[in-house]
């Protein structure tokens, strides 16, 4: 009988620190399916800066948090090892929320086979919480026009990168603020943005208005941080703010004050808060309006790959610390 | 022949400051209408925050600031005491934008006469800007639902007043938050609101949480302060933060930092920033929403006069220290 590796988590991040004494390894045995079960190898997880969310004791927020002694949530790819379903057979690639674990054992609700074609990395890059959550962002809140300026923060990330290429293709001046010089240079010659916006070295109010003439009619934000600031007051008339994550600032003790509002009031803006979760019955639709720009080669990816699960909590401090360089997939 | 004042705009507010020193009065002599005018003897005018914002150089505002030598911008209602235009007769009451004159020439486009029954008060209290404002907001915006809870600042303001008590007749809970005892009672007693918090010696956190057992659906913000931030983490999922007016910050020189976003994600909150001027075109709809309440006596108001044009900038210093008790009416 063999064994697998799976890791719960024990205790929740309450000064905000992700580390090993978070979590506990545990030893199992492989199982087998019962009728109407698959069993499924995962060969790729997915870490995202939800996680961090997912583990605090916050009942008040879009999903609940993983309980203590529950297998840490994710979302990943697998391979149907066994299956007793006759909607799985051995061989197949499945997607969905797997945990942090080498088996997982499911009645097959809520996995879906990867269509042919499409790789285990661009599943996960693009097909999953990334390219749905910048569909929805973009298109159901920031309502993008042919000819208008949005702006991304973590532009380089999993989101902002797919939000900036999607406003590319449908016409607009797209803006990407990132945290080094390699990913502004990925984002503008690799991807296509009109430009790029170091927050770590550029002078923000004087990069942003030389980047920005017709100021800015979208603002999707990823991370927070001193520059969303400056980018409320460059706002245009009626634009639209969609916020989709605040990274920089959910590890803080005391999170940074935002912009006053009177802006907001000048400039009639919208602001619009989303989660994912709300929109799983809309996945049908986003997924045809997604579909097409990566037919048509128009959604580029970059997947960070590290290896192995006993490496996951530090890939995922990467991402707080900004170190990743794409999508972070832990290979299994 | 006889003469009259108007005070014009000299000098613009740039340290936020309101005082004699912006203003200047002229002797004008008394005009004569030609064909197709109507010459108005003001005798109630409005005073607002808003004005604060039409004085100063800000080209990107939702209105074009007054010009330096220009009459200062104001609405009111006045008596028509010579007419050469057919649609309006000696003795008739028009409300229109009379600005800070005694005397008002005009061919007659934007005035409109009072119907039978509305005094000047209720004019201006309830059918001009306040009111207009008020449903403009929480119906466009605010998309109150009966059950909900809706929390108002400035709650014994023009527009504050209004939006609760509207929201009141909608069977909504409706909490005001105010910055003295008498404004607390007023809104309380005299208007039926559920609550009131004084921002200035209240506990703000641990009266707003005992105020709102079910927590805060619509955020109807006219004044921004400390509370703002009490507000946003009150909220409840979905909830709907309408931004009309932040007289607490205009003066500032720094304005106070907002809330941090974090919760607009964790709630799907949105925030919408309004103005008036962007729905002029829907003032028919506007007043056919209205007019309902204020027939059942659903919609009281409280206006607070003074006497004379030469008091005009006093009185807009009286609703930035919140000394005013109801809106602030000139009297000619």
């Amino acid at each position: 009988m063999s064994t697998y590796k799976e890791i719960a988590l024990v205790k929740r991040p309450d000064d905000g620190k992700i580390g090993p004494h978070l979590f506990e390894t545990r030893e199992k045995t492989i199982p087998s399916a019962k009728d109407g079960e698959i069993v499924i190898k995962q060969t790729h997880m997915s870490l995202d800066p939800a996680m961090l969310g997912w583990m605090s004791d916050d009942r008040e927020s879009y999903i609940p948090p993983v309980e203590l002694g529950d297998v840490m949530r994710s979302s990943g790819v697998g391979e149907v090892v066994e299956s007793k379903n006759g909607d799985f057979a051995v061989g197949d690639k499945v997607m969905g929320m797997t945990g942090w674990s080498e088996y997982v054992v499911s009645n097959g609700r809520g996995f879906n086979k990867l269509r042919a074609g499409i790789s285990e990395e661009m599943a996960l890059c693009v097909f999953a919480l990334p390219g749905l959550t910048a569909t929805t962002g973009l298109y159901n809140f920031g309502k993008p026009k042919q000819g208008e300026t949005l702006i991304v923060t973590g532009a380089a990330g999993s989101v902002g990168s797919i939000v900036g290429q999607l406003a590319k293709a449908d016409g607009l001046r797209v803006i990407g603020v990132v945290g080094s010089d390699d990913k502004a240079e990925w984002i503008v010659n690799e991807l296509g943005f009109d430009g790029a916006i170091n927050y770590k070295t550029d002078d923000l109010k004087e990069k942003l208005k030389s980047l920005t003439p017709d100021r800015i009619d979208v603002f999707f934000e990823n991370t927070g941080g001193p520059i969303q600031h400056h980018i409320v007051n460059r706002m245009n008339e009626h634009g639209r703010i969609v916020v989709c994550g605040m990274i920089a600032d959910y590890q803080a003790e005391k999170p940074s004050p935002g912009p006053n509002w009177i802006p907001l009031i000048k400039k009639r803006i919208t602001i619009q808060g989303f989660a994912m979760p709300d929109h799983w019955n809309e996945i049908p639709q986003l997924l045809e309006k997604l579909t097409p720009y990566v037919q048509q080669g128009k959604i580029k990816y970059r997947a960070h790959i590290i290896e192995g699960l006993d490496h996951a909590c530090e890939g995922l401090n990467m991402l707080f610390e900004g170190k990743n360089t794409g999508k972070m997939i832990l290979k299994l």
